[in-house]
């Protein structure tokens, strides 16, 4: 995302110098103040600056100060190593303060035994309630709820409703919608807060209820539930049962952070980084990293060997070796170009069986254009360079070939990865570069060798 | 975004085939009935995955059918080809249906002339509000905004309140907070429509008002707009003028919108497509595509360059022009996984001036391992192949050279062009892969030639 984030205006660099300056003389006093004094989100930007010794040291003496919504806005890695440095009782505090499903996700980070210590400090209601959410995994709607609603059955009257919401003293700031149940419990409807308050007092509720609101089951995937909020501009879907009685409820600013994740996810994956690992050790980067960089070794050395095949004519014409990597490099350019377009239209729905063919010829044909272009200007350089027509008109037709070739592996590697069930955003660019490696070197040297040898 | 998109469901290929159908023999009535019966985004989805001269065709016969809705969730090259199908009187009445804010980003994809045509068809009431909207840029809160809102005077009693918003009847549904301004316009606080519920009618409104709330100026960037959610877990934020005067209301869902579009703005820019060209014509699309293509070029000129220093080692030992590929490979793969994780973490602000050398030094660690490991792999793979341990020395040590160096460029590289105000999404790749090929085809050959001949 570009532009520059807000959070950077409650905590600029200085502050951070100042927290570490304070850590290094044990100003505890000076610490609490300066991290009391800022928002969740400052607390935990500053706390993800630091480094891990400072960062401990800084958990340990402002524990009373942090904010419980700082343990959610942390970062996975760096949340591990705050955790460390909480008891159960700390993390207990911070729990009932939190909405269930974002005390969910802090309890799932703990080792079993510690979560069942944290647990223990809860008082039964809401241990019961958080037990019931890490009963879904990770990533699907049941996670995603919280189960603070307001739930009314379907034969009261408006006025009653606005009664009930009035003498609900727990009830939280954010509700926007009123659900309407069945007797059986089952979702029948809701309400927008709005238009309750618009309709008069003896009005049956039923009256003015939604009826086909959408409503998502417990164990949908989270990824679909992004898709639903933001294709119909939810603020707020109710979650249902096996039986389609209500669960719950997923609220727009839980979305947001699923989006964002997703949207990370992508980038990540598109650019050979699996997990975020800004945080993480550099030996467990390393290792993150490493199975990519295998992957691509191993590709590599396929397209050497293609080189092999001509060691011949690279002997005899070593300008061969010098211009080879340029349709290699173009090739791998121009499919990167195809496959992101590819992989997020596939990712948005835009890309389907429909419209694949008409996708895949458009491509190709964008290959074409940009292959003659190119052919022609690099073809034109070339005799310029080493005098040698013959060899421009080579590069020139390794450039065209190279670049219609990378159009079609761009669009039917990640049409094909996703037909099979493989993530394409994660595999297509190696499988790209494999190609466009290979039909490079040897469209290139294959020619050179039939007609300038 | 991974996952089946849940507009999938609605939309499968069979239905669009059978519009097609429909649309190949001219039978209108089963096309209105067929585009009636979907959503908003059902029937978007439908007009993206036609031919163009399909989407014309069915334009024309649907019209009548057509949810307002339909326009705004259109691709931006979609929603161009469909106004020009419609007459100003069809886009008046679509546009009278929606937000303002969605009105005027419409009214913005016409050519000035049919703008007024349109305007012209518009209440007047509706015309200046869409006027006001356009008078800021794209972008900004001010575009984004809505001006429907509920606003009460600061002396008003909460029984007061609720009597007007249950007396105004063109009040949105979407109505989650009451924002309480002064005498002069200005913003004094919000109140959640579920806390005024839960408040006796006697109390003055000022009592129950959150004063602290935070609002945007109309000029604020909406990349900025959209951060500010994020963190705060925002469901809307009003928007006020340069004295603090009250304009609008942002929404969270289209927050969504944006974050979603900056998010795909990063990978498309990652990927080298400045612009989503998904429904563009290839001449357009290959146009787009052919600057980054063009610098794409002149880099891997440049490569090309280094490597013709050295032709006279390649002429004696033609197994380095096999081999240079894989270590300028390794390096272009490693520093894009450090750049990856570079911009995305300038973009979400955890990558600052505070933790920058610590990042560069990590990443720096992260290349020497995985340099070394595969340093040793190259290495006794090349022994194995060429039987020659000079060999195998010379590519381990270009290898380690080549991905140390790769780390202190895809670090230093970002930082430094965010440092210039210019987006790291957009030309760190490039300036990578620069670095990477020319140190990893100088350290290879150059070591060479040192030692082999």
């Amino acid at each position: 995302m570009s532009g520059e984030p807000d959070v950077l205006d409650e905590v600029p660099p200085e502050l951070v110098r100042r927290v570490e300056e304070a850590l290094a003389e044990d100003r505890s006093e000076e610490l609490r103040g300066l991290l009391g004094g800022l928002s969740a989100v400052g607390q935990a930007s500053i706390l993800e600056q630091l480094s891990e010794p400072e960062r401990d040291q800084l958990v340990t003496i402002t524990k009373g100060e942090l904010d419980p919504e700082t343990l959610i806005e942390l970062d996975e890695e760096v949340l591990e190593s705050v955790l460390d440095q909480l008891d159960s009782k700390d993390i207990a505090a911070a729990a009932r303060e939190l909405e269930t499903d974002d005390a969910a996700s802090i309890l799932e980070e703990l080792r079993d035994e510690e979560r069942q210590e944290v647990l223990a400090e809860l008082p039964a209601a809401e241990r019961a309630e958080i037990e019931s959410a890490l009963a879904y995994p990770e990533g699907t709607a049941g996670r995603l709820m919280q189960r603070s609603l307001v739930k009314v059955p379907d034969s009261w009257a408006v006025g009653e409703v606005i009664d009930h919401c009035r003498e609900a003293t727990d009830l939280p700031d954010d509700v926007y919608d009123i659900f309407v149940v069945d007797a059986g419990g089952r979702l029948r409807g809701s309400v927008p807060l709005g238009r309750m308050l618009r309709t008069k007092r003896p009005v049956p509720i039923v009256n003015i209820v939604d009826p086909d609101i959408r409503s998502v089951p417990a164990t949908a995937d989270q990824a679909e539930v992004a898709h639903l909020f933001r294709d119909h501009n939810l603020v707020s879907c109710p979650v249902v049962d096996s039986r389609g009685r209500l669960e719950g409820v997923i609220m727009v600013d839980d979305v947001v952070d699923v989006i964002d994740e997703e949207a990370e996810e992508d980038l990540l994956k598109m650019g050979g980084v699996g997990h975020d690992d800004m945080y993480a050790s550099p030996v467990r980067t390393a290792r993150l990293r490493m199975v990519w960089l295998t992957v691509n070794l191993a590709t590599a050395v396929l397209a050497s060997l293609v080189i092999g095949q001509f060691e011949h004519s690279i002997e005899k014409l070593v300008a061969l070796a010098v211009l080879m990597p340029i349709v290699a490099s173009m090739g791998g350019n121009a499919g990167t170009q195809t496959v992101t377009v590819a992989v997020r239209a596939l990712a948005t729905g835009q890309l389907t069986a429909a419209n694949a063919l008409r996708f895949v010829a458009k491509e190709a044909a964008v290959g074409g254009l940009n292959g003659f272009l190119f052919a022609f200007v690099m073809g034109a350089a070339v005799v310029a360079w080493y005098g040698d027509w013959r060899l421009g008109a080579v590069i020139a037709a390794a450039m065209v070939c190279n670049l219609i070739a990378a159009a079609l592996a761009g669009t039917l590697i990640p049409l094909g990865l996703q037909k099979f069930g493989i993530d394409p955003a994660v595999s297509s660019t190696v499988f790209l570069t494999t190609v466009t490696d290979v039909i490079g070197f040897c469209a290139f040297l294959g020619l050179a060798t039939i007609f300038l040898l």
